[in-house]
């Protein structure tokens, strides 16, 4: 526990915002196969800053170098390690945040467990930025899924308030969501969302949302019971993208204002396969992958970093004061943040297979 | 990860709802601790069935039979070892139930997990009844925490729509819930929820609910970043929980919903200590602990069984069919699922220190 | 680590010799299979003490009780937990020990390391007892392991000095060691071995010796580089049996003296496998299987409980003062250890596939 | 499992002999630690190939690049990457040995647990190489242990059946063997060894021998019972090293033909601290830690590539063929180990405390 995730398929991460460079290395992969890198690069521009007015103005080339892993054109068996370069740094903007934290930011915490070693620059290790191995981790994994049928995608559900229509949880239409700029699943919804986000930037402000993930094309069976269930592995891995603070699967906290006689997914036959008519249940039962698509959304807070000047307090001399974050930032990380819960969530089903 | 949990104190919970027994290992539990068993068996009765008309009629003597790991009186060092015998059985109430799935139970997957050999009586080890070692559990890990002045309460924070009030997050005051038969803040919405309860049961229905538990008395610094922090650690282990279906810590989903300005909780001091003002961060930055109280809510879908007769499948013959499930259930299980919470959040805890 | 082996098949071990009873939970086994107790029983008599005179007078029915994991007669997926009652105990005779710990013990470091506070009746759980749940649980794993053609056996190659024969590395022959009241393959060796012992008891002395063990039917390809290798799992496990102090496998420590062209082991191909001529490899090549037998011989040394008058320390007085230890023991503890190594091997390998 | 070892201080090795590069994550080191990189470096230099004419021709900078987890030159609490680039690398020598497995190497068991897709250059992930980044964790560690009075050294015990002395394990004197050339005790019987390997380079063969390691300082009370003992976890760590086939603890295979009363080491007082007069037990008592120096050896099979030709098969077409292994290697390997087995002691130490 920590940087490493898995038993089966062990993902280990490192790196720091401002280190020489950040990586992961993929322990488990089977050996064989021929990796599609111009996928795995589309995937990871889908999270890559700068892009446009919404994301934060760091460059970054965010392309990985694989280290190892990889003989003549195929997974070899050897753990796959890749390499991002830390290029566009501008460490003096943070210099003066490690005596001031900056508020529901990890600077406070990570002073106190580091014992005030911590590399403050860019967040260091807590930094965003960390989601870049973890996007890289999943691309890969997710090659792997495919070809056993099984698809992943993630869309916003809900921006400042604007929502964004559902997945329909028993037969999941994606959408092409990943080819859209701003990944919804309602165009006219987005572009309210869109106008949310301005706002908060215009304000010196931030907003926070909700990302909808699906999961299609798992078999019956997956998960333990107790502690290794589905829901258990995918929220473990969830919660290592920064700003998540919620999770919930199927129904969710709707669900627990249902009677049961409204929540329960009833059994029936389609096509010869079993399935449920409704699935509250969201692919999990018992701990256990129904067959249905499993279905969960995670609730993302407003990014702490704001232009405005917040109360805070000095740590070395113990000192209340004020603090005003100039450093780059995103009014809004929601939209960067589907595919690293795409990532997470094809780390997760790699390890529960 | 199954059946255990932990690296620090490895729990591993064993059993099924009608085996010869249940129970659990502690292994990593510090040598020298006088246990207080008379506490842990009064936490363990608060989950105890058959002690209402809200709860399953089945009684259970749950006291807890200490095969290892106390020498003279005090923990040894060695694998603490509890198994609670079952003794009030019916497994001819659940032989019909093999080939016909109960809708939003385990039945389903757990048949296609072990190929049909998985033990349906009770619910086999997919059972609430699970629930008593972890219990058993998380009340020893409680008293060695309470030596460092930590403290876990939960209380219900809704049933079938009406709400308690919420904890104050800054300062929590558990208000004696743990010595409530119905475990509330407010007892005249307690009240309430009874009611809608009791109609549900004579509805041959069943309601779900939303459990709010803190923990007090954090140091900072607990957790790691990315996978190992306090939300993945705690959610890990309350998804072992039957029923819960979702999560969320400090302002949560709602808090995606506000503004950075409004979800940021400013750093203050109070009496020489570092605090923050609100407490929309649950008590964790950065996936670390601040020190403030953590705080989390679970989802929990209404009990599945019911006495409806519902739709399902014969996964023998392939054929559609019903199913009514006369076996004894309770019409809402969060009331005894509060200290099941607890538990979960105090093994959590324990292992993340 | 700790009494927690495997990620696939995980083994916890618990109890203590004088505790109310040992065990053991077995998590992960594959479910359905019908469990030939007779033969689990017949394996776990083997290290049952009181069967002659060469091991103590201790009386254990060592009938395991199983708890979980079981219905209608088959694995049913859920973790197997066996416990065994500790009947025949005699506290008293080990009060005096607490602060003057037996030469070559675990009681002085088991002492510090738990504060004073470790079970000292019986060893604790330092126990050799605590092999009986080890050779259930390898049992259990055995009857899957023989379903693959993969056979475990073990014999004595030497006792004080005495040699038994070595298995032909190449083809091995069990020569059914297993039905023999004292497991060794040239039973004229056996019987100088008996008077070693016997003359080692008259004596009020111990002896030590080397067992050597076999795994045939692997299939090529299991463990892996580094740190998941054969050697270093089957090590890890074998180190559980207590006097355990060495491991070597193929040619072991006597390789170290070849030249590589003596030491090396020529492929050929004999009935259209591929296998290697000699076996110097002990079946483990870069830490995979190679598919020829896994041979590896174990140092066990000389039972620490020995009826002299020893030198010791007095850890409360500070002291230097004498032991002499009364209570049962062995003179010689190889015989029994044998299935212990056996059962070591097979939850290794358990975790290997 | 794999290439991970470790839950306090989780080491991670990846890459391959001729991937792009090879290196090491280090998870769980403590925040705040200036780190000696010339000291390291120094370690590092002791396992480099090219430094004479008794180990391979080829030249390795292994000069370690770090990407992660300093911050303001000290530790930073983030996981520790180093990096050490693979330049001088001809991968073209390895081609044909794809079909043809080099007898007592990797290749064979590679080749089918890979399917075929294994990196064969240089021995892939299975290649000696990978002991660089071991050393770099080890030296890592060994700075760590050093600030708490942990010692650990190694020394060549035998090769070709020449013997150094072995260390007097109660008082254990280093002799500055890490800066000598050929690390030995006993300097004259070093120059017999060396002709021994210069004799075996002259006939194209190869020799092995046993390397004997020591870790003083060490505080009672390290390693958990069973599977987490400190034989269990050294030797888990020790097998990682490329051909090591043998371990044993304190009097270890000899112990095993002594009696109790021989082999039973007497406690005593030495200056106000509990001792023990002789130190067979290797300063490990059922598993724990006594505070006497951890001693044990292990045996390395003489280096499987020779330059005669040897018997092998054809993998693809499945005959009979011959193989000459014309790349360069070592004639013993032993010399360039004695650092490897120095740094798996050190982070199996590490993950004790």
């Amino acid at each position: 526990m920590s940087c490493s995730f898995g038993e089966k398929v062990k993902v280990t991460i490192f790196g720091q915002s401002h280190s020489e460079a950040i990586g992961v290395v993929i322990d488990g992969l089977p050996a064989g196969k021929k990796l599609d890198f111009e996928q795995i690069e589309k995937f990871m521009s889908r999270r890559a800053p700068g892009k446009n007015k919404f994301s934060t103005a760091r460059k970054e080339a965010d392309l990985p170098k694989i280290i190892s892993g990889i003989a003549d054109g195929v997974t070899c068996g050897a753990p796959l390690c890749a390499v991002i370069e830390n290029g566009d740094t501008r460490s003096k903007d943070y210099e003066n945040l490690r005596a001031v934290p900056r508020p529901a930011h990890s600077d406070f915490a990570a002073f106190f467990k580091h014992n005030g070693f911590n590399d403050i620059r860019g967040g260091g290790n807590f930094s965003g930025r960390m989601t870049a191995p973890l996007c890289f981790a999943g691309a890969v994994c997710m090659q792997f899924l495919q070809d056993d049928g099984i698809e992943i995608g993630a869309h916003i559900e809900k921006i400042a308030g604007i929502k964004d229509e559902r997945y329909d949880s028993v037969n999941v239409d994606f959408k092409n969501v990943k080819e859209k700029e701003f990944p919804v699943l309602d165009d006219k919804q987005g572009e309210k969302m869109r106008e949310k986000i301005e706002q908060a930037r215009l304000d010196a402000d931030s907003v926070g949302g909700v990302i909808e993930c699906a999961v299609t094309g798992l078999p019956v069976g997956l998960g333990e019971p107790m502690f290794g269930g589905v829901e258990n592995v995918i929220s473990q891995a969830v919660f290592a993208v920064p700003a998540v603070k919620g999770i919930e699967f199927g129904s969710g906290f709707d669900g627990s204002d249902l009677k049961g006689s409204e929540n329960n997914d009833a059994f029936s036959l389609s096509e010869g396969k079993f399935v449920t008519e409704t699935n509250n249940h969201g692919g999990i039962l018992g701990g256990i992958s129904s067959s249905m698509p499993v279905i969960f959304r995670v609730a993302m807070k407003p990014t702490p970093s704001i232009g405005k000047t917040q109360k805070s307090v000095n740590l070395i001399t113990r000192e209340e004061t004020e603090v005003c974050v100039h450093g780059r930032h995103d009014p809004c990380v929601v939209p960067r943040a589907v595919p690293c819960i795409e990532a997470a969530a094809a780390i997760a089903i790699m390890n529960l297979r």
